[in-house]
């Protein structure tokens, strides 16, 4: 029986913000060496490099929120395009960010 | 001599926001059968689909003003994935929505 696309996207969100959150070197699995990572305008290529400038942004300590997750199919290979909005707390500051992904 | 995917990504950001600014109906040609638009955790398959939603959108007059664009090669067909950050503008209301699309 095929999974419900669905359920699959929220449980990986889950499972990529609670992995940023409490082990951030732990997200470099979740990449590959074709995955690209645009972030702020910056086009980051290959998960050895994803993962270098997740562990180099300037905050440690982070507690992402989730809003929303809204996702679809995507590609002839039967990928899922996921689309996650939400709040980052940052230690030590009163007011949290947003942040779409 | 190929395109500059940045460029070509930009250009269709301000083509498909200023189609939906100025006649939002126009929006359908830039869709195809396949398209799909998820829009607050709603599927929308197939051009007259999401034609039909966009112009049912509980807002007539409205003004998007783009934040950021950010675009990455997608797929094996050339595809650009798009990622826009921007304010949304209605007529008559005084503060505008954050969106991402």
């Amino acid at each position: 029986t095929a999974m419900d696309p669905d359920a699959v996207a929220k449980a990986f969100v889950d499972h990529y913000y609670s992995t940023f959150d409490a082990n951030r070197a732990g997200l470099a699995v979740l990449y590959q060496d074709s995955s690209m990572l645009t972030f702020e305008g910056q086009q980051i290529l290959g998960a050895q490099n994803i993962s270098a400038k997740l562990n180099a942004l300037p905050f440690q300590q982070c507690q992402h929120h989730i809003s929303t997750v809204d996702c679809q199919p995507s590609g002839p290979a039967g990928g899922v395009l996921v689309f996650v909005s939400g709040n980052l707390q940052l230690a030590g500051e009163q007011h949290s960010l947003r942040f779409s992904q």
